[in-house]
């Protein structure tokens, strides 16, 4: 389906259900962001979630936001505090072969990554829309269900968390933003999107250990053993990352051995040895990326993880949630408000040129930090050789760079 | 083996064998590179050929030199008549979704192909050695045979083919210089060099058309019926490519279809159709690299596609050929010459540097020429992603030109 401009005049009441211009499934950064665009427009919208305010806004999630996405937030009001508070990363350390190299990505690149762990971001996208702009958000709602999507009315219905009740929301249009796990995306018939998909092959064991970060920047450590990972969540608590057979149980990991296979993964030469420190979590992350194509049915729209996602193999999926909440609020807003439909036809498409870039780039990242472990010499000697490459050559740098901090990437 | 800066004095003559500073085996690019460049430093050799003077002067093979490796030779004394002779060539372009994207490479790298026929090369190349410099080379030699590699005192032998005799020499050194099908790399022990393998999956259809090019330069078809590519062989004969499966049997590729296919593959909005002629070969080739390591054992030292193979992916084998032979020349001059060990007993890492970056340019561009055809959607769209980001952004496409010409390769 492709919008035309609307007829002019309201849209017609429904006595029996509650109707929105906009519903939004999701109050997570894609649909909270819709959400503020929209009611800096004016326009109204409902944000349903599953799960309660405290809960969503202190749910522990990592976050490092790329320049441009911080920019587009500030130009929409909603980086006030993201700028005070965010620490900035401009470099990064890979490891192999025992020796460190530094890799300055901002440099180059002219663009910094932004700490901001996701639940403080939501926290302030959820006091704009709901405190500020006056926007109905309704929590805790379970059993969420998608209708009517072959029509030009679909709805929405949940049971309320007050009411305990089925309650149903009609929008002119819906917007997806509910995530790896949520309905939107099961609700598309699949006739009519496909789902692309990729595993790597690996697992990853996430760490979080009570320990200061042993290093001034994220670092990578290529290793025959497999990759290994450091990155500071806080000036006591480091996320680490020990790269392990896929669906490995996290009791084949005892605490010893984690740190013995940091310090190795991660020992180099004049390095400062690993602070230890009690180990807080240990999980095993399932390493796949999905694409769904296209981001759109009918008058649904899926923005973030609902419609594509990338393991945290370069940072990139809270990115992705902010470029497409960005284009679908102007692409709604330029229809609702002035008739324009253009953003809109043209969502799916734009969000694809990025989502495929950064796929591409995990992809390629993935291989230079799995390659040294695949047990193909082969492999091994290319994604070292790919390594080497954006270390040594000027040109390669400068590329890796634009794409490591997302710059270019709408191609 | 290492080698420390040799005893002064003669070396002593053995009475029942010729014995030569240096035993080449194989007259290709590499070995007459070698060749040439010990006789100009006054250090005598030896040659082997198992072909012909004619048939290596005349066996059609592809030659695109990248400017580096042109000037390198011409440092030499070995580039003149290819400077006289070749063509340049500065651009390629791509065509997929039924439009054509150039890609001006020499304007972004600065560097530049020599379009010079590995024939022509190799006629240059054994004028200048045979004729000029007065080197021995002996052709059309049989069963040629490795011994004693692991002594100081390693040989050659051979049955001549003027006398019908095995003869024998002995080489302080030797260069295994006698390619994919060659006796050298055989002949090291499989616990000394470990050999690499990489197979694309894919098959290439090579063909040779008695037409006239149908573009001003190389075109490169990505297509989801499988990758095509185009290159000029002169003004009335032209290459073309088709994928097909691997091992595929050309019978199965009726001339009727081998044109619909490459209107299909290459065609594009604007483009003037291809010109069609009498295809005067058709075969399937195995598309597979390997990279020995280390490329020496004792007092071997292997060159060019005894050490390395690369699949027609990037055109690359001859330049890693002339590679390995400037620094395998330049390490025997300085041992020999002035008995500096250094550049010997750095070659093989030395030349692997450039291999593997070469092997790694080859795999990547494979992906880009196959992802499309590969029936996964993920790699298509991932390596749709990659082409479009060389083709849209200035820094990835200045990366990619600095490959795609090998500049910044010894990393």
């Amino acid at each position: 389906m492709t919008f035309a401009s609307p007829p002019p005049g309201p849209t017609p009441n429904s006595l029996s259900t509650q109707r929105f211009p906009v519903v939004i499934v999701g109050a997570g950064p894609a649909g909270l962001t819709v959400g503020n665009i929209l009611r800096a427009a004016g326009i109204d919208c409902v944000v349903l979630e599953t799960e309660s305010r405290e809960f969503i806004e202190q749910h522990p999630r990592a976050g490092f936001i790329e320049e441009w996405a911080v920019r587009a937030l500030q130009r929409r009001g909603l980086a006030d505090t993201l700028l005070e508070r965010a620490g900035t990363h401009t470099k990064c350390e890979f490891r192999f072969g025992g020796r460190r190299h530094r890799f300055e990505y901002a440099e180059l690149s002219g663009d910094r990554h932004f700490a901001y762990p996701q639940p403080l971001l939501v926290t302030d996208l959820v006091r704009e829309y709901a405190d500020v702009r006056g926007g109905d958000i309704r929590f805790s709602v379970r059993d969420v269900l998608v209708h009517d999507l072959d029509t030009d009315r679909p709805s929405v219905s949940y049971v309320s968390a007050e009411t305990g009740q089925r309650e149903y929301v009609q929008g002119e249009f819906i917007a997806g933003c509910d995530g790896a796990r949520g309905v939107t995306r099961t609700a598309i018939p699949a006739t009519h999107a496909r789902v692309a998909r990729h595993d790597y092959g690996v697992g990853w064991l996430a760490l979080l250990a009570e320990a200061p970060p042993s290093n001034d920047c994220v670092m990578f450590g290529i290793h025959p053993h497999g990759f290994a990972g450091h990155m500071a969540r806080g000036p006591e608590v480091t996320r680490y990352y020990l790269e392990c057979p896929p669906g490995d149980d996290p009791e084949n990991w005892p605490d010893n051995r984690v740190w013995a296979e940091l310090h190795e993964r991660l020992g180099a030469l004049g390095a400062s040895p690993l602070n230890e420190g009690r180990l807080i979590e240990k999980r095993v992350l399932d390493m796949h990326n999905y694409v769904v194509e296209p981001m759109q049915f009918g008058r649904l729209f899926l923005a973030g993880d609902a419609a594509h996602l990338t393991a945290p193999i370069a940072a990139k999926g809270m990115n992705l949630a902010l470029h497409d909440a960005f284009l679908l609020g102007d692409g709604l807003v330029n229809y609702l408000a002035t008739g324009d439909p253009d953003t809109l036809n043209d969502y799916s498409e734009a969000c694809l040129r990025r989502v495929w870039q950064y796929q591409e780039f995990s992809l390629w990242l993935s291989d230079i930090y799995h390659g040294a472990s695949s047990g193909d010499p082969f492999r091994a000697g290319t994604t070292l050789a790919r390594l080497r490459r954006i270390l040594d050559s000027p040109a390669a740098a400068a590329a890796f760079a634009d794409v490591y901090i997302g710059k270019e990437a709408d191609h």
